[in-house]
């Protein structure tokens, strides 16, 4: 399954580093694609992976899903 | 001693903590303060300390020095 978050703030690639590393620490996630330039990021995911948990994790690295 | 250096392409907090621990490594570099929004990054070091280091330091790190 794949899910696209759209994130607000990210602006350079460590940016996009922190992001992309959160989001593989979520249980069920398989792959994070960010595009820095339009904020969306590109969740691959089993069926099981909380959309919920996708969404703090970006949020605990301090960015905003809009 | 103090140097202020100008740095280019810095946009967030990942970049600021990049470039500060990347000066801090510098021999003679005691302390270190970037200033994301004009691009000055203050440093405080010692009469030994190598500006050439410096400017290295941080253009490694993907930011350029002008």
């Amino acid at each position: 399954m794949e899910t696209t978050l759209k994130v607000e703030g990210m602006t350079c690639g460590h940016c996009k580093s922190a992001v992309e590393g959160a989001l593989k620490e979520v249980d069920g996630v398989n792959a994070v694609d960010v595009d820095l330039e339009t904020g969306d990021v590109k969740v691959s995911h089993s069926e099981t992976a909380n959309k919920v948990e996708m969404r703090e994790a970006v949020e605990e690295q301090g960015y905003d899903v809009v």
